[in-house]
């Protein structure tokens, strides 16, 4: 584990071009439990339906992506590639922030598989995902 | 299918807030095979790391979502929600453009399942995906 | 709901010519919670390498599966295909049984979603499980 | 790649106690593009209805799981764990063979990522799979 864990985290979180755009933020970290909850704030530039509030499904899965990383990068310290990612859609959002908690459910010597539950901050279940990361270069 | 399936198709492109900002186009249909494939042009702030080429995963994933999503319209002429959604990631993109190529694998009365390969004009190989949608409103 | 939805979840699992060998049996259910356990019994016919105890990748992948089915019947009364199944397979399972906990995350008019933990009695998490199947036929 | 892959594969396929019952069978293999196709032979206790041809769902996952494996055994010479699994369900089967078609899509240094295509001999497409093994003990 690095030495500050969550400056860490917040360094990665801010890096990637990308997410100057998407502006995750750290909404809460658990070194015990290596589980992170990445917040995406609610855009309308986000949105699928022109006009309608929620977010588009790939930005959901983009939710799921990052926040499984983060837990990651938790863990090792720095980025790592993804390997594959699978998100199952429960309902709609519908235009408040997300939620996505991201917690490790294995490590090995090469491999992290991570599960991710999205919300909203009311609880609502938006989508489940799973996702497998690199835990060094391949 | 619809009337003009390819202009609906172009518009459906167009629609999503979202896609004005990542400007997914469409590179060819085939309404016979029920194959599309769209691009997603590179962009400096679609990267993961800082001043290196290529996307995000993110991105990726939404690459297969658009795609997959794009091959659904084509028979529905409309859009239709996720259900779900895998992608394995092969290899890290390069900086040149992505090319979703997605097909029909199956299509019921309720559900559509889209196969999609992800790879830059070259032929590189990026990602391979899955995704299933509604065939109408659940 | 079907009128006894126990009887009927135990008479499911006991039909298919499959489980006659595999011989599935239902360790708890909870109606309020939709959430059902399954238990297969290790057995060395079930085993990937000779002479070793722990099951083979497809029984475990088969655990998922019918504990997802189960937990769909509980609130059907009836089988139903699969839609899809994904299965992360955390930790080499050690010769115990395998108890997979099944529990719904989405049920919509057409389709439900269930999330499915497989583990040992003692505790072990062995895999991590999602399926989709349809509520009613296509 | 092992002296004499095809006879290594044979060995692999014929070995693991679960294989004795569920008989998979090599149908072709080819070096060059790492493909590999098994066959599952078709019998009445391996279905999910009673009196009903056709195979349960946990049997298309155990071929899609065996046909991957085959195709990194090839490559590997010898067993190795999967990672992770998706089926997606196309069509029912109908009581033929199934034939699992896998072609590795990734192999880098720790993971290898195949695709599966379950059929019936007479072109059927029952299920559309992706798999990843480590290619070494992690």
């Amino acid at each position: 584990m690095p030495d500050d864990p969550i400056a860490v985290l917040e360094a990665e979180l801010a890096a990637p071009p990308f997410h100057r755009w998407l502006r995750p933020s750290l909404e809460s970290a658990d070194l015990a439990s290596e589980t992170v909850t990445v917040r995406i704030p609610a855009r309308p530039e986000l949105a699928r339906i022109p006009g309608e509030p929620g977010f588009h499904g790939a930005v959901v899965a983009g939710a799921v992506d990052i926040a499984a990383h983060a837990a990651i990068v938790l863990r090792t310290g720095g980025p790592t590639p993804t390997v594959d990612l699978r998100v199952d859609y429960l309902r709609a959002s519908t235009g408040a922030d997300l939620l996505a908690r991201a917690r490790i459910v294995r490590a090995g010597r090469s491999l992290g598989t991570v599960r991710v539950d999205v919300s909203e901050p009311g609880g609502r279940e938006i989508a489940a995902g799973m996702a497998t990361f690199y835990l060094r270069r391949d």
